[in-house]
């Protein structure tokens, strides 16, 4: 079957139309009618291989939502016409304990969906069955792109802490994955505090669903809720004070980083030993947190603030993201 | 009332023998005989005034077990004759967020048994009726006392970080504390290993319940059991190669120190998010689970392994304790 899709030839390069074939579907897979995609920070990081793991040509694209087209012969839970939401990942080995434990986003074999094969700026992209997420009745197509993504890195963090209804917690950096954060902690029941560097968003970050927000380069203001947070959420990639951050973390409170910051953290032993604190990370989540994500979405009406280019428009998209625009997340209309 | 103790009266400073009169029993206190005192690493870093907080005369003294010989008017669950285990705290507020939700070690004003007051070190000592914890039932009282200090150090992280009798677990530094962590993750049901950079301990430390005992100073025997653990404790407080410990962690793997490592810990964030771990801390333990660990204690016949000194040889367990001699903990008898 022939895709057509967007691919760059080499590190920062210009998408142009691109078309590959896939191989006969295998019997687990499905194929899936790209409605829309979203547009990730990553896609910008793999397209100039940042990372150090790009294949060229390469086909960014892994928030996907579109309709399934094809499903191979031991495709569970999937017919064709399902509607499907596809993220970061697009097959784990189904087996190893980690994809038996439910955490299948843990698998060490867990396949990207755009690393060493192509993504869903394009008319069409496969996975396994597992990963093509049924959507729930009533989802907004157009703006849950970025939930595969964006959205299920920020909500696993708070089901991970066992975040509570009845806690203050905290959100650094107000961007593409800290606006979701905002939304989905807010009605999860907490007080929000939001830490921005840039004060003139307050109005907007109030509207996202914070209760105060704090300027983050203002260590007076940090005092100002020394010892008072249940949960933080670092949703950015820079080295922070974070000795300053734990120490607006009340006794038992967590720190979770899902921005990975380059530097070593440096943490002193003695801030988390006297308020049994903690410091930890993850990368997205599950699938069937995923799942329950998506209902969570659509009970509380919960999307992503988006910016919509036609997918033909795709280097107008990536300039925009490239220079910081984005207001939050950009998703491409097949 | 009279109290015959032991004091330094300068850091480092040799004890002598030192009388001090005790203001009348206030309503909530009561009075304890000791029978033992545990000699603990904290007693000479605060008679060196190391932490900057020591006040002379001093008298140290933190893993008492004795018998209560006064109770004030307002005293619940004691009467006099009752033996009690009394450790680093000895008074908290009773009123606060961490004391109602049964967390007074987390109290911003609990007060130490060695801070600005005299410990155990003497013939009587005197707490808050809520710190002097009553012995259960066959509990030996010569071996009790570290329990209240170094012994609920380590219990409480298990309790924390949600281990489980199926977790394989790892423990640094077999001194003092670690010895006291293999016993109780042994009978925890756990698989154990311990990481020693002394390999002639090894026949020994097997003894105490290690499954396994990896040579620390080795980085090949570290990554032998890459990505295998679910939980480390590190009792050392030297700064450690972090990274490759947390590559000994399976995903969802938790570090936890006792150790006050003066350092900042250097914390690769993305080492935290590709296996959603983390790193955490904790002081001593709170009063219930103090009571829940004797009793899993005398359940299990799990004692510190100790050297018992009279309590007129003051000097002399000092000097063997700063001289690293004790295998592993050091008790005084009254």
């Amino acid at each position: 079957m022939t895709v057509n899709a967007y691919a760059a030839h080499e590190a920062g390069g210009e998408f142009s139309p691109f078309k590959y074939e896939l191989p006969e579907l295998e019997n687990e897979e499905v194929d899936i009618k790209v409605h829309y995609c979203g547009l990730c920070h990553s896609d910008l990081s793999m397209r100039d291989n940042d990372w150090g793991m790009t294949q060229y040509p390469f086909v960014p694209g892994h928030e996907i939502v579109g309709e399934v087209i094809a499903v191979g012969s031991e495709v569970k839970n999937l017919k064709e016409g399902d509607l499907v939401g596809l993220g970061w990942n697009s097959a784990s080995c189904m087996h190893c304990i980690q994809c038996m434990d439910g955490s299948h986003h843990l698998c060490p074999s867990v396949q990207g969906t755009i690393v060493g094969r192509h993504g869903g700026f394009a008319d069409k992209v496969r996975s396994h069955w597992s990963w093509a997420v049924p959507l729930p009745k009533g989802l907004e197509l157009s703006k849950a792109g970025p939930l595969f993504c964006g959205g299920i890195t920020v909500f696993n963090p708070i089901v991970l802490s066992g975040v509570k209804p009845t806690d203050k917690v905290g959100v650094i950096g107000i961007g593409g994955l800290g606006h979701m954060a905002l939304m989905f902690l807010n009605k999860w029941g907490c007080e929000v505090i939001a830490f921005s560097s840039n004060p003139k968003k307050k109005d907007a970050i109030m509207e996202m669903g914070a209760t105060k927000v704090i300027n983050s380069t203002d260590p007076e203001e940090l005092k100002s809720i020394a010892g008072s947070l249940d949960f933080i959420l670092n949703t950015t990639n820079v080295t922070l004070d974070w000795d300053s951050y734990l120490g607006t973390l009340s006794p038992k409170g967590k720190f979770h980083t899902v921005g990975a910051v380059l530097e070593p953290m440096a943490i002193p032993a003695f801030s988390l030993i006297s308020g049994e604190k903690s410091v930890g990370g993850s990368p997205l989540g599950s699938i069937a947190l995923t799942r329950k994500m998506l209902e969570f979405c659509v009970r509380h009406d919960i999307y992503p603030i988006v910016e919509e280019f036609p997918m033909e428009k795709i280097n107008d998209a990536f300039d925009h993201l490239h220079e910081g625009k984005a207001r939050y997340r950009i998703v491409l209309k097949a």
